[in-house]
């Protein structure tokens, strides 16, 4: 890491015009060394530590953009020690979001970003010219044996991937070491994958993926939030014929822009970047989630992409817009809505593997 | 834990009145089964598992607190999957925030709460009658002798505590293996102890806690949200002679409301809860304060109080103050003000330590 390599992150703060200077100023100071500039005694640390006011933008209606250059020296090579960095203190000050950040290429060469990306995934899968399909195994709540009898109807409806539901973790109905044989064994001869949902600690963690490649697994999920970010890094790293998908769970959209997790998920390495699609549960503009793909999937740094899959209260007769939204290189998650179709699922899914094979592109 | 067994969750939500009750029903199912209600066929997952809409009360001006009874099965005791199911997924949406939860005893006995608590740290530093004191080494990018050098000259002013500054992680400038003998060194024979920030991986902070027990440090301070809720409560649990520092850091005020953090840290285990008071650089109004520091040192399911620690912009005249807000059984974590001493910091901790030694409590 060169040590005058800089990231440029871009804060939205709401100011009074007159004030907007200082509160900038104190905002890298807050995001850098964190005590008074004039208590600082060395020169290299006022040079090459303390972050940089690069500018100010004002966006109107009370709003500016901020945009502060934060030594790179100051992260190393720790995921959760970049968000500390990026928003760590200033999380808890509520005038100001996270908008974006543009990392330099030293960031991206640690990191590593995604092991397989979309090309990975698509080679495994043998699928090409056409979005990919998961859905979701739940309500939790439900024996793993319950569980199991879902997938293979998912299965049977020919989906690419099937998730567990992010709320299933190793509570005493659904076991990890129960549930993930059941439904690795209920996909298995199938072209579909099931991709068990990550909890607990590292090591926890571990032992979990472990389990899950001893029953042919090879694609897994966590939410780099609840999980830290460093131990999702770690696991990428310690597992690198794995696939990971991320979840956005705990990922406080009103406070870091929704597309940046695109970014920072794929810079930890997630393969897959789930995320709530607009026009569904969670509010997200169509702007917000383009923004979102495009970050998880354009130019990063000489990063693989990830594969985008929007998800959050997808209905089968969306398919077709939400295709032509995202193009290919897509993976669509519908979950509740295939389940409601409840003993006609196996038929419901076959019918959303169609639609999405089918799909003639705009 | 008892299946029967609720948290009851408390979220303030913006709405239309109109809207609220099926927005309140909408979010019980979002932190739950996360799937349409008609698509589950388990009358006991309808039951035992799905969130309970307890009741809606209205707060004027377009908000409403809605309170949720979540199954406290779906959590077990792992402290990702608690936050998880208080607002994994609703985090992600911009119009409520996670203002507080009740939890059953089970789930107090199930996580343990601190291991140590107040009385705990009183009995270690041998410290009655008296708040206590702390600060922090900084600016991150000293080198690690510049940094025992202060650490020395806070000993030699008799502060209680002088820990890492949250900005300190693994960089190159100052190694952690670097850093912490000598900083351990520095106040080695005095009555003050060094708190090491750890960071990274559960694997590596392992590495940290063994690395700085070595050198005769028993306390050390993590951020949970940074490191991963799981993460947090297994060091606590491996190192059950150790006491635990919880940084604030990424804490995403706004969304999960402040004085939470004081509950749910403590029921992972931090001994101390540091947190940006009133009247600092952090906006916080005193009725935050003052119920963070309740919910960290009141009674909770039977736990150990934590100790509350204020900081983020104390000036060392305003003790007085703060110490007849937060009363005796408070740490008090005074940084930037006390460097700002420059030569005269060892001058500077002595008068802070006087001031708070002598107070007399209203």
């Amino acid at each position: 890491m060169s040590a005058a390599a800089r990231l440029h992150a871009f804060y939205h703060v709401r100011s009074e015009p007159a004030a907007i200077e200082a509160r900038a100023r104190a905002l890298a100071v807050e995001q850098s060394v964190e005590m008074p500039l004039a208590a600082i005694e060395e020169p290299s640390v006022l040079s090459d530590i303390v972050g940089r006011l690069d500018g100010i933008a004002d966006l109107g209606a009370g709003m500016f953009e901020v945009r502060i250059a934060i030594a790179a020296s100051t992260i190393g090579v720790d995921a959760a020690q970049l968000f500390n960095m990026l928003f760590g203190n200033s999380s808890l000050q509520d005038d100001v979001v996270l908008h974006d950040v543009e990392l330099p290429e030293d960031i991206g060469r640690a990191f590593g970003g995604p092991r397989h990306g979309i090309a990975g995934i698509r080679e495994r899968a043998g699928i090409h010219g056409r979005a990919l399909t998961c859905s979701a195994l739940k309500p939790q709540g439900l024996a793993p044996a319950r569980l199991a009898d879902l997938a293979a109807r998912f299965a049977s409806g020919g989906l690419d991937f099937v998730k567990d539901d992010h709320g299933l973790a190793d509570q005493f109905f659904s076991r990890f070491a129960d549930r993930v044989p059941l439904c690795a064994a209920a996909v298995r001869g199938t072209a579909t994958r099931y991709i068990p949902s990550l909890s607990g600690d590292l090591e926890t963690m571990r032992r979990q993926i472990a389990l899950a490649c001893n029953e042919g697994v090879d694609t897994v999920m966590a939410a780099p939030m609840l999980v830290g970010p460093s131990n999702f890094a770690a696991l990428v790293r310690a597992f690198p014929d794995i696939v990971f998908f991320a979840h956005p769970a705990l990922g406080g959209a009103a406070r870091i822009a929704p597309p940046l997790l695109g970014k920072l998920f794929r810079l930890m390495g997630a393969d897959v970047v789930i995320f709530p699609t607009y026009g569904g549960r969670f509010g997200y503009t169509p702007d917000t989630c383009r923004a979102l793909a495009a970050m998880a999937r354009g130019d990063l740094l000489g990063l693989h992409p990830s594969l985008p899959a929007p998800a959050g209260g997808i209905a089968l007769d969306r398919v077709p817009e939400i295709l032509d939204f995202y193009g290919v290189d897509t993976m669509l998650l519908i979950g509740g809505s295939l389940l409601l179709a409840r003993e006609r699922l196996s038929d419901e899914a076959a019918a959303f593997t169609r639609t999405v094979a089918a799909h003639v592109y705009r």
